[in-house]
């Protein structure tokens, strides 16, 4: 499985230089960095010998853009954060539990992990694109990581990753396919009446459940092609009752 | 156990000031310095909230006033190191076994854990005075590490904050409650004239996916309520259909 790291807005050109040296601490070259500032002399001189996955990380303008042909997407945050996105509903894996969970779904397919701004971290917008949300655990007292040590704890722990044997390698949805899947549920959730208010909630939930189960791209069409039954159904009935 | 961090002969003081917000992060607090450069204001501004740790640092002239009354003294080296000092013929742990051993021993104590300087890391004679060898797995491509980058990884692995409870209190869903959903999914399979010879294997798979996505008590809820909306829907139409 292929590590993609994506920093979101970064805003001090150190930091790019101290992640490009994490990642080849780690045995890792795959940077993204979206909006990124003017990269100069300060972030080669903290890239240090990884100037070369400096030099060959890929500018984007989005975060969708940034996360093009990824298997599963996690985001990261502070233990702050859990609090302050209380609502957003999901279940933390510490860095840990990423790679056990990353271990078990074996060789083929583009782990993307975001880390968000230095000054507030990944936004709401921004953490609902994720699959999964990875925290590591800090100090109630100081939570809030630097954003190349954040870097370097996830690292770390994905390093040691061994892959998987080739009987796991069962492919797994793409991001498209799941974007799909969860437009075909917010539909349905229309057009089952379901209440306005939930609607938003209830989506995200589904997000997580489904993002944490790692879909194959055969289990996102069944799961749409059952969708489509009901919808048929309804649809049906609406129409008998029109006639 | 308290854990003791001691940087011998730091060049930078951002490195300083980075290794104290890492304390911070993670908990600790104990911070001493082997002959340091002058602490200025931009050490300050790297350790941001952790200013604290940063004021509170002991400074000392040599490596045995830094681990007096130690219990155990650990030494880190990067993996380049390893081949440099085979003479030294120590067993290196990574740092998780060093939790492991940690652990293993019991509240009391103090843990000393020495990193070298950003040129050379440890010498000789200071890696002599040490009751392990502690050494972060990296990449021989590009094996050193940034100073504040190896504290990171090595307190984060120390760490008594555990994420785990987080992700774990939420409370999963019991068998009952998910065999309640799965039930539920059968009929609804029968519902919507899913076709009779492909709903075994479509209700397997809605099992696996379910069960890898380790619901909460609440998201199995959540689930059978869409299902009951969407039958509500289904059987309102059939009811104006009779009428």
């Amino acid at each position: 499985m292929e590590i993609r790291t994506i920093l979101v807005e970064p805003k001090l050109e150190e930091n790019i230089g101290a992640v490009a040296r994490v990642l080849k601490n780690f045995g890792f070259s795959e940077l993204y960095l979206v909006k990124p500032p003017d990269i100069g002399e300060k972030a080669k001189a903290v890239a240090s010998h990884a100037y070369d996955v400096l030099r060959a990380c890929e500018n984007v303008d989005s975060v969708e853009e940034a996360i093009t042909n990824s298997t599963i997407v996690a985001g990261t945050t502070s233990k702050y954060g859990i609090s302050a996105n209380k609502h957003l509903r999901m279940p933390f894996f510490s860095p840990r539990q990423l790679k056990d969970k990353v271990k078990g779904i074996g060789k083929s397919g583009i782990l993307s992990i975001l880390f968000g701004s230095e000054d507030r971290g990944l936004k709401r917008e921004e953490l609902m694109l994720c699959d999964m949300i990875v925290c590591i655990p800090t100090s109630p007292g100081y939570p809030v990581m630097n954003l190349s040590h954040a870097v370097a704890v996830v690292l770390y722990e994905l390093s040691g990753v061994d892959i998987g044997t080739a009987a796991e390698t069962a492919k797994l949805a793409r991001v498209e396919d799941k974007e799909r899947l969860f437009m075909h549920l917010k539909t349905f959730l229309d057009e089952i009446d379901y209440k306005e208010h939930k609607k938003d909630k209830t989506l995200l939930m589904l997000r997580r459940i489904l993002g944490r189960a790692e879909l194959t791209g055969r289990e996102a069409q069944t799961l749409r092609g059952i969708l489509r039954k009901a919808e048929w159904k309804i649809g049906t009935n609406k129409g008998r009752r029109i006639s």
